[in-house]
């Protein structure tokens, strides 16, 4: 069981079974590229928590990923993929780096869902790239490409409604995809608070990690709270 | 005959006659949006000559443009249009912003030329967009966009052969498109060595406005000599 890649928020291991890998959420906060960085006790625990019980919400509601199973508090066996290097981001409300480049007002309410494709590169800093750029660098062809915004635009329903159903509101949200050996294209990585934007209905609270972004409090409380809520959902 | 807009680079009339504008090529050269700024005499002849004798010859290979005629040395009459406020990219050889953003080779060329859609807004700093973004910021819709990008590259196409004539590359382009009373998309603004990207062949000599961005030589010689080349063309 060797370690494969250790990223800023997950260490990936081997296992002895093959395409299979096991996920370790490591107890590190990260944010602005790495700019801002903290070790949190307990972090780990609650994004792997929380990242299990989307997956498999998402199962339930058709949408297949590489999730296999969580094996221990901070451990999950996922099916091995090749990462799509991009960072598909799905908007239902502006916040963070939309306002800025765009000037929308905080808060605003996109008529439709909007994805965006971001380079996951760090070097260059996650740029935003058009479908063009995608397949100048050969990141996905004509077909996967639509295929990848069809399945954003299906996890976002599908996560909409479960958030609705506990009075939160889906404000956007990051997730990546692979590739498995056949070449179908699977939901990977994660979706937790780390990596999606969620508000209370009807109050100025939030359950994301703009709460470290913008020095705000505790990230284990607010993780956990959220945690709290989705365990209503079973 | 009153002044109805200055831009950094030109002055923008109304004339009596209904839907006719008249341009004024200014001695004025701006670069990073305007961080970089001077007054070069008789820049403005140089560019109005050369826009010219380019939308002529794009006329005559069947695309047409919101030129009229030249009047004198620094002015032009053109198609009043509603400007699409897009900054249209073409990119046949990587130069420029495309290097740092995506890590490019300068020099590198592409298989087929790249089109990009920057947001011509001067306080946002002209960002590039995608599709999603130019139909959300209700900028154009679908087909427009389609239409956009079919009109870029057949101009691409026509100003690589008329430059290859001459012994120049075409590395990259800025143009901008506007709106008739009809709502006929036309090529409008200007093509000259302020907008595009031009290298000879087998030399390190350029003929655009990266001499001056990279303080490297006279703009009005380096123009000057663009300029005598064209009129080979003819
Ligand atoms: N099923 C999978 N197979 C292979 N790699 C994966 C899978 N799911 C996620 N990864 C990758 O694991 C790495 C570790 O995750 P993370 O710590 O979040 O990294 P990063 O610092 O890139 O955000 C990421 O590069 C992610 O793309
Ligand atoms: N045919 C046209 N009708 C109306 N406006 C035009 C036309 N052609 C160009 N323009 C606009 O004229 C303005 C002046 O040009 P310029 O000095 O280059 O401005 P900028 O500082 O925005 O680059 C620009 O906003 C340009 O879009
Ligand atoms: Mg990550
Ligand atoms: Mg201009």
């Amino acid at each position: 069981m060797s370690l494969l890649y250790e990223g800023k928020a997950k260490r990936i291991f081997s296992t002895d079974e093959d395409g299979v890998l096991r996920v370790e959420y490591k107890d590190e906060v990260t944010a602005g590229n790495g700019a801002k960085k903290d070790h949190i006790d307990g972090k780990g625990r609650l994004n792997n928590q929380i990242t299990s019980i989307i997956f498999e919400y998402l199962k339930e509601h058709g949408i297949q990923s590489h999730f296999i199973e969580q094996t221990s508090e901070t451990e999950q066996l996922v099916r091995s993929v090749e990462i799509i290097p991009l960072e598909v981001v799905v908007r239902n409300i502006a916040a963070g780096s939309i306002t800025r480049r765009l000037d929308f007002d905080k808060g605003h309410e996109f008529e439709t869902p909007l994805v965006e494709f971001f380079y996951k590169n760090d070097d260059l800093n996650d740029p935003l790239i058009t479908d063009d750029h995608v397949k100048l660098l050969n990141i996905a062809n004509e077909e996967e490409i639509a295929k990848l915004k069809k399945m954003a635009l299906e996890i976002n329903k599908a996560l909409v409604e479960m958030l609705d159903s506990i009075n939160l509101r889906l404000v956007d949200f990051k997730i990546e995809f692979g590739r498995t050996k056949d070449g179908d294209i699977l939901l990977a990585d994660e979706i937790s608070p780390d990596t999606c934007r969620i508000w209370e209905k009807d109050s100025d609270t939030n359950f994301d990690k703009d709460v470290y972004r913008e020095d705000r409090g505790s990230i284990i409380d607010t993780y956990q709270t959220f945690l709290n809520k989705l365990e209503e959902l079973k």
